[in-house]
C-alpha cells in the first residue's frame, strides 16, 4: 500500500506543516510539558488545527491528532486526504494507539501522514533534507479493526 | 453557591442553547445511536460548538463537552462564560463524569451549565415552562480535583 | 441520600482501608509521580485492590479506582458494598469524573465511599479523628446518567 | 524483529488460548454486545485474564487487554512473555490502538501476540490449522513512542 497514490501537492504539503507548527502554539501541556501540534487537510481544502489538551486526570487527556479530528467532524468535516504532526522534538514522533484508532475511523488506509521534526524549518533553511517521516494508517495500525469489523457474523453470546 | 452571580444574558442563553441544537446535528454516533451536542460561550462572546464523536474502540469515543472544550482550547481560548448540552432525550441529561472532570479543568465552579430537553422549542412555543436544569461544575462535580490538587505536599513515594 | 443504611462492620472498614494502602504500592505512576490505592469490597465478602497504571499517552492512564472495577468485573463479581481510596496527599482526595462514571455503571447510589488520607495511620497512633471523608456516589456525581437513560424513548435521528 | 526468538512452550501457548476463552465469559458488554477475552502469561508463569468492561460513557470502556495489564501491574506484576485475544467473531481481531498503547509499556517489541479466531476449538478438533495469527507489538504499533520518547531533548516551550 502506498502514499504516492495521492496527490498532495506542494503547496498543500507547506500549509499543512506550517499549520501543525501554528496549533503547537496553543497546547495545553500543563502535566507533560510536551507541546504536539497536529493540522489535518480535508478532502475539500479546509485546514484543520489541533494541539494536546491535558488534564488534571491524566486519562481524561486529548491528543493533537484527536482534537483535530473531533473539531473536524463537529463541523460537518468526515473525508481527509492528509494528516502533519510535530512536537518540541527534533525526531519525528508518530501518534498513540488511541489517535491512530481515531485516524482509522475516518480516514483511507493510504492517507499520508506526515510525522514532522521540530527543526524541519532549520533543515529547510540550511538546504538539508526535510526529515519527515512519511506514512500511512496502514502502516501504523496494521490489522486494524473498524466499524465494518464491529458488523461481522458473531457467535451468539452466553 | 450558586449560578446567580453569573449574567448570561437572555440572549446568549437562547444562541447557547441555539448552537447546541445545531450542534447535535453533527453527532458521530454510529455505535450508540445517540446524538448529543454541545454549546460553550467563552467570556469573549464566542460561541463554540460541538458533538459526540464516537469510535469502533468505543473508549476512544469522544463527547459533544469534550469535542466542545477541545475545540476552543486548542484555538487559544480557555476563559469561559456558560456551556449547554442538549440529547434527543426529553429530560435534561447530564455530561458524563469524564466531561464532568473537563469541565473541572477550564471553568469557575458556578459557571452555569444549562441542560436542555430535546422538546425545548415546543415548550417555548407552547408557553410552558422551558424545561432546562441549570447547574454549575460545583454541583456536578463536588470534592473534585484540578490542577492545584497535583501539586499538594506529598509524601515521599517508595 | 444516606450512606448509613449500609452495614460497613468495623472490621470491614479496617481492612477495606488498609487494602487501600497496600494497593497503593503497586501504583505504576511513572509520568504523574502521584500514587494512588483503591481497594473494593465485594457484597460477598471479598476485598480488590487497585492502584493507577499511567501511560506515555497520557490519555491511556487508568485510575486506581477503574482498575479494582474492571479486577472485579472481569473475575465474575459485579456486586459492591464500599470502596476505600487513599493518595500520598494529606487531605483526602476524590476520584476523578471518569472513575465516578465507572462506579455509577456498578454500584448502588449510597454505596460507602471512603476517601482517606495518608496521613490515617499516624492520626489513629495519636488518637486524632480519622480524617476520613465518607461520601457516597450520589453525592460524588450527582444527576448521573446510566445504563437505564441509555434506554429512554429518543426523537427519531435526522 | 521475529516472535520466534521466544520459548512459548506449546503447554503455556495452550493454557494461554484456554484462559483468554475463559476470560470472555467475564465480558461486560451490555452496549456493544461484542465480547473479548485477554490472557497475560507473565515471566513468572501466572495467567492474568481480562475482558472488556463497558460503561454507560462508551469513553469509559476499558478494553479485555488493558483489564489483563492494569490486573497484573497492580498486583505487583510488570514482565510478560505473551499475550492472547479472542472475540465472538471467527477471523482473529487485533487490539485497538489504545490497548497496543498500553502493550508498549510493559512489554518487549517481540514478544508473541496471539490472535484467536473464535472457532478455533472446532479447528483443533477437525484437525485444521488453528488459524490463529501470531504477531507482535513492533508489528502491531510501528514508530511507536513509549516512555523513553518522552525523556527525549526538547525545544524550550514558548
Ligand atoms: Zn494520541
Ligand atoms: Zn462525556
Ligand atoms: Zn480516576
Ligand atoms: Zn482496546
Amino acid at each position: 500500500m502506498s502514499a504516492s497514490t495521492w496527490s498532495l501537492s506542494i503547496t498543500d504539503r507547506e500549509r499543512l506543516i506550517k499549520a501543525a507548527f501554528e496549533a503547537k502554539e496553543f497546547a495545553y501541556s500543563r502535566y507533560s510539558k510536551f507541546r504536539v501540534g497536529a493540522a489535518l487537510l480535508s478532502t475539500d481544502g479546509q485546514i484543520i488545527k489541533g494541539a494536546n489538551i491535558e488534564n488534571a486526570s491524566y486519562g481524561g487527556t486529548i491528543c493533537a491528532e484527536r482534537t483535530a479530528f473531533v473539531k473536524a467532524v463537529s463541523e460537518g468535516t468526515r473525508s481527509f486526504s492528509a494528516l502533519a504532526v510535530v512536537t518540541d522534538v527534533a525526531s519525528p514522533l508518530s501518534p498513540c494507539g488511541m489517535c491512530r484508532q481515531v485516524i482509522r475511523e475516518f480516514c483511507a488506509q493510504d492517507m499520508p501522514i506526515l510525522l514532522v521534526p521540530s527543526d524541519y524549518d532549520s533543515r529547510i533553511a540550511k538546504g538539508e533534507k526535510d526529515g519527515i517521516l512519511e506514512t500511512s494508517i496502514a502502516e501504523l495500525l496494521p490489522h486494524s479493526f473498524g466499524p465494518e469489523e464491529l458488523e461481522l457474523p458473531r457467535e451468539p453470546s452466553a
